[in-house]
């Protein structure tokens, strides 16, 4: 028996995106209110702010660290770190398998900074090897820059062995972890990691409006004089907190309001490693699912991350993506499209204040918008399929 | 007979503040929503609030013109201007009266974008005479910049004569307009205006995470290849929308879904000329019943802005400003420091959603504080001062 059609929803689409992404109602409720953004009481909120993200990276215990906030999405923050942390000789290495790491290039571009590209396929994680020797060969390189967790495709790159060789080439290492921090645990130390950038609405689950970059204090001071842009000024935007406590510029006061609950309920899941649980076990609900009904995941599973992943388009020629999105869409379920421009994919992302039964739901529609058999349907739904 | 002590206030203090502002509550009840920044829904919006702006500015009719919306607060909006339209070989006058110009002038410099500052004092406005000189002088000049209101005093500069200059010479002529789009009209042709920028959290209403550039298509796209940003380069952002209806990188949604209602609710009051009625009324409630209580403004009346009006301290040596903050704020009233180094000042904003009766309150406790006699506080309540 063919399922009736689907009632309009009446909640908000879930988002099975990379962020922005669903978030608490509680979260959005912390934006009621309006706060002066020059007031000590807001001060105090950014102040915790700043001191709490510390802690959730296990950077609290050391004086060194210390958690810039700046408005603007990631892309800002990443671009802060080069426009400020790269001196005018500087050269940056760009790690990149995705456009993430091609976005970085584009920025060194604009901001006219020499740099050299590693490029690995988009299936392949960034290799240290290659970064060995290219530290042995252009002795003006600088800086290293990797992306954690690339979401043009959902792969890892090792962070934890790139560091380890920018730091034996006493090159800065810089990491863009936007869609990892907060849902995959990162040792700073370990990994020899010098600058990391990361967004609100990503895993720590807040509202997008502005990002975070995490600096070693005495690195980022001998940057003074460096900077190429006022508004992407890290050093000035640290200097402006430490002076009086506020954003140089108009911050995004409700954002915050609401990452500081979004701060609280990382807390109550059990910080990291609780919220990446969750994570792992909702990727883990949707391989399963999805290869339940005969999706296939574009990459291996050993480089695959629990962030977001990438599927092949169904083996059926009349696939349209657009009709498919449309009809999940109607449903109440967001997912994104592909981002690699050889390969027919799209994407889903786990993260998110969505859970298992969320991911089941999914699933239970794609089946049924693909036309798979009430029977395997229903043992989705039925958590049958783990 | 003396007024009891206050009772703590059960409501968010009102901000007296040039923004981030009052908001009304329907506006932030649009933020509890979470929309997906890729969603066919979202870019509709996206651009609804885009044509809605240009409607707003009386630029609808005109097919030359854009509006851009930016990440970030209005500050990125400026150096975005900077960044993506002054060529290479361009040079800007600054005109300065205040804090706001003088961080148009940070920026050339980080930029290193050749520029000049014409300054006049903190109470006078930016002189189109002075700019004529310049100009007949100092044949590199391709930009003219300046405030329109500036802030740092509440002053109004004549933007519609400077405009006139900067059009006689040939340059181009970019307006920040933050604290004064949609509260004060404008007349974008009459003043010559190029590029003018204004933020979502001033006299709109909505609340910060975002700021808009309204721009000369034909002029912007003649700045191809100019950018020195990637995340400022107000071209690429451009095309970005026209592309796929998109922010180029993540857009505030909850912002944005916040600023759709605050537009909806600029109409519902009449649009610009409503709006900038219920200012001009605070405006003089608060002219009034401050002179009532014996507090100078700064300013001569005629260069004032309705925007935010700088009081000079009362005439007690035992005044101390951060303790009349405190007891104002512990009465639900946030109002904001002096910015102008060498007067003793402090400043009070009649922009948001506030109202003449709110007005009112304020110069109330502000009398009950500095201890003025019961009769007058009671005159000011019953609106007897006008």
């Amino acid at each position: 028996m063919k399922n009736p059609a689907p009632l309009p929803v009446a909640h908000d689409p879930l988002l099975f995106t990379p962020g922005p992404l669903t978030t608490s109602l509680s979260v959005k409720h912390a934006m009621l209110h309006d706060a002066g953004s020059w007031h000590f009481e807001f001060n105090a909120k950014v102040c915790w702010i700043r001191e709490q993200l510390l802690d959730v990276a296990g950077l609290s215990v050391s004086p060194d660290w210390e958690a810039i906030l700046l408005q603007g999405s990631g892309t800002f923050g990443i671009e802060a770190v080069f426009a400020t942390c790269v001196p005018p000789s500087g050269k940056v290495a760009v790690l990149a398998n995705g456009a993430y790491g091609e976005r970085a290039v584009q920025m060194l571009v604009h901001s006219q900074i020499n740099h050299i590209a590693l490029r690995t396929s988009e299936d392949t994680p960034c290799s240290p090897g290659d970064l060995e020797s290219l530290l042995c060969r252009d002795r003006d390189i600088t800086h290293v820059f990797v992306v954690h967790c690339e979401t043009t495709s959902g792969i890892l790159n090792p962070i934890q062995e790139i560091g380890a060789v920018a730091r034996k080439h006493h090159a800065v290492f810089i990491v863009d972890a936007m869609s990892s921090f907060g849902g995959i645990p990162i040792d700073f130390e370990a990994c020899g990691i010098d600058y990391l950038v990361s967004s609100a609405n990503k895993c720590l689950e807040g509202v997008p409006g502005f990002c975070f970059v995490f600096a070693r204090r005495s690195g980022l001071l001998a940057c003074e004089g460096w900077a190429r842009s006022l508004s992407l000024d890290l050093l000035a935007q640290l200097k402006g907190f430490e002076k009086n406590g506020q954003f140089r510029y108009t911050p995004p006061t409700h954002s915050l309001l609401a990452f500081e609950q979004a701060l609280h309920e990382l807390m109550i899941e059990g910080g990291v490693g609780g919220r990446g649980d969750r994570y792992r076990r909702n990727h883990e609900t949707l391989i399963a699912g999805m290869s339940a009904i005969g999706l296939r995941s574009y990459l291996r599973p050993e480089v695959q991350s629990p962030i977001i992943t990438s599927f092949h388009y169904p083996d059926n020629p009349a696939f349209n993506f657009a009709d498919f999105y449309r009809r999940l869409a109607g449903r109440g379920f967001l997912i994104y499209p592909g981002k690699i421009s050889q390969i027919d994919l799209f994407r889903i992302g786990t993260i998110g204040r969505i859970f298992e039964a969320d991911i089941r739901s999914l699933i239970a529609a794609i089946a049924d918008i693909l036309d798979r058999p009430a029977s395997v349907i229903g043992a989705i739904r039925a958590a049958k399929i783990k």
